[in-house]
């Protein structure tokens, strides 16, 4: 049983193709003329892994796995989906609360219908969003409400890479720079850097772990912004707190992020996004991380989102891409079966449930 | 058959053993020495693919090559190679018109001897530096010259990666802005990003395709400024017009490339000139671009230019690199027979027939 | 018998398990809590390749190697090791005297275990901290101290990408810059990007191979200042001298290196360290360098440093790395049996005696 470093809720509504497919891509615009989301790797993904959960074949037609789907009902195949991905514990960021306009499930059901243990991330723009503060009291009171949502959380999650990208500075803001962008900012959304790292170095006093979004992502981020080894000299300052970083996704640039896992104490990376995005290609693309990544530091997510077929996705892709790459070095004279045996752990649960204290 | 999204002409002259070497590199000068063009990725496709088309066995040495083409005589060879790579449609950059000093079949010619349809692309560089206008003239001068130069074309094609680089700006030059570096510029190349700029915005306004080199070339150019990731700005300020943008090449920034076709529905991306020079390696390539890239937003190319071979080498490659990858996915269950049928048609042809309208 | 073109002395002591596992990641800092060095992919190539010297089987555990590590003895696991190595040429980084604070065989010893030639490789940086002069006089110094100390040697090292990053500008420093720099300069360790230039450009003037670290390395390293691409102004400035540069380890950025080696008739490429680091994905690794590096411009080398058995490892590494790639291009008719000989003695030795002249 997997441990979910990273995921969100999910709709359980009735989807009709074009609203399925449009929660299989990063993309928020309607597909070129002539072309479907289900032609990608991510759509070959769900073709394979979802149809035997509704009695059909592996490979079904989409129009048919649709049909089935309907046919089931959307509560019903919701819950077969969540049930199916065999997830021990979900660390759900709780920052989002829809998906292509469609209300999702509240964490506690989420979980429920997984049969998993629900564990909260709190996604530090989202709480700041909501503090209504003069700009002079503005860092206290978003301290104090991050300390507050946290309280019971597991690790906190930052979108920086989305918000202004990854190159910022090594340390903290100065508290008159962050009173003077508080008092300049938009009523409802983060988006200036010197706020945006001023909730990340108010993170690091709650000594969560910090989840950060790298690599790629909807049409809102720039992708070169995203490359997580624009973090380094924030890496390097939040070294001595011992407040460890975890790299999501990373991809194109998850040989870099492996690199930061290797040469930082405190980093740790994952690939989940990307194994269910890149679909029969993923096992290609664990082992580019696991080239320098400590396997100590390689983490499991399916990081679904909107589509509950993204759980048991992600899970599979995770679940097959690693035991490609072992049982390849098996074969090959470079592991042991017990080595397999031990990194598979590893990354599935042991990482994760060391790291977060779960 | 295929559809070539993306070549040039080639020379028919006879060639000697330094003179086809220098064809095979995207290098300039002349081989370090003890070294030849020959040992290499795209050295071994050539040796591959084009012997068996004169008649020797595939893989045979350079000099036994060679032999058989100066006996076989360059006219003919030329036609074999032509005729030898199997393709319905060239759709050929008419911008250069020689390679190492020789000069380039007029491309009517070129299609006769594929036995394929021709189709214009017009280098926007090519046709702008012929222009000559007093400085507040010439933006409606080279208005006019590329509006009648692409009367017949179905596709724009931008070298703006070698000359300036992809880190632009995202909307227009102002006019002030292009009369002023007019009348500043050289009197037979085009190298100022204002003017580069303003050729895309008034290719933009033809509504035609636009091709972009981006990622790996000549000497010329400086490889950091030519990932399609820097074209970001520009690919959002043109979403609206929704002309499409086709990100040729791409590597080694090709998922990257990948990554904008999936994210934004106007994009496309191919690898024609990368599947020729990774040789045995191009399937591994093309399985990197197929992680993103929608599977109906991905072309074919060969991408060749002045030697012959390079035509019967792309088309190869690219079919044995496609058959590769797919029958992969099928054997490990991620795609069905029918899958495998659809994409190769979708990349090989119909992508672009339907981008293209031919 | 390979030429190690590229590599470090060792220290020859004992080493319980926290020091050995020290030695084989490029961090500095401890292990994570929970983690082990040895769970890694170079881990895993230690105990593939070590094991066996020490008369235990490939894959033993890391207690038990440690265990007949010192039940051999220090001295003699190390000349095991060394000698297992296979390496017929050892080209030494002379510029480090210890590793982990414990001192380094002298080169002599070193090769004399490994059965090797010793050549020796200068160490710009090494050279020029040592030198003690009045501003003024620094510049002449340096370069009477570089050419003393290269009077034996075959190459010079470069760390550039350590100290100030590779984006450098493509010429030399003037001399009154240089003056300037020095006299601002911290006693012991040179860092100023300018005089780092000049040690570089009084290098080409010595005529000898200029070996510059590229790609990963520990963390003091800013990892995207290390990508090759970005040297391509010096590489340009470099060219008509024609004094090789030799592009070492390059990952993740290795690509850009391969580019750089085909563009540049100057310009050779190595992956030793990475090939190590790799361990199960070094093949992978290797077959992205050959996509468009020339066989004749990439070379072999184990980069070891500290650890004896780095050697082995590096040695084995690479052979079988090639193997790999090799035999399945001939299995996929990509090469005949000829050319996986030939480019087999290319990269292993023929190419590195070309490029030094030993």
């Amino acid at each position: 049983m997997l441990v979910d470093h990273h995921c969100h809720s999910v709709v359980a509504d009735e989807l009709d193709e074009a609203a399925l497919g449009a929660l299989i891509t990063e993309s928020d615009r309607p597909p070129a003329p002539g072309t479907s989301p289900f032609d990608s790797a991510i759509g070959l993904a769900v073709r394979r892994w979802c149809p035997p959960l509704l009695g059909l074949p592996a490979l079904a037609e989409p129009a048919d796995y649709l049909a089935a789907r309907r046919e089931t009902g959307a509560a019903e195949a919701t819950a077969r989906m969540l049930a199916g991905a065999g997830l021990a514990d979900l660390l759900v960021d709780t920052g989002l609360t829809e998906a292509g306009g469609r209300p999702l499930l509240p964490p506690a059901d989420l979980a429920a219908l997984a049969g998993a243990r629900l564990h909260e991330v709190v996604r530090l723009e989202a709480v700041a969003a909501d503090v209504r503060a003069p700009a002079a009291q503005w860092p206290d009171a978003v301290a104090e409400a991050l300390a507050e949502a946290c309280a019971g959380a597991v690790a906190v999650k930052s979108v920086l890479a989305y918000r202004a990208g990854l190159d910022i500075p090594g340390g903290p803001p100065a508290r008159s720079e962050v009173v003077r962008a508080a008092g300049a900012r938009p009523p409802d959304r983060i988006t200036d850097p010197v706020l945006l790292r001023h909730l990340l170095w108010t993170a690091v006093g709650l000594a969560l772990p910090i989840q950060l979004h790298t690599g790629f992502g909807d049409p809102d981020l720039r992708l070169r912004r995203a490359d997580p080894a624009l973090l380094v000299d924030f890496v390097r300052a939040v070294e001595p707190d011992g407040v460890p970083l975890v790299l999501l996704h990373g991809y194109p640039y998850h040989r870099q992020a492996a690199w930061l896992a290797q040469a930082y104490p405190h980093v740790y990376a994952d690939v989940g996004l990307t194994l269910s995005y890149t679909g029969p290609r993923a096992a290609t693309v664990l082992g580019e991380v696991l080239e320098l990544a400590p396997f100590g530091k390689v983490l499991a997510s399916t990081d679904a989102y909107g589509l509950p077929e993204l759980y048991p996705v992600g899970a599979a892709q995770f679940r097959r891409a690693l035991a490609t790459v072992l049982d390849g070095w098996h074969t090959t004279g470079d592991c042991t079966p017990a080595d397999v045996l031990r990194i598979t752990e590893a990354l599935g649960s042991a990482n994760a449930r060391r790291l977060y204290g779960i």
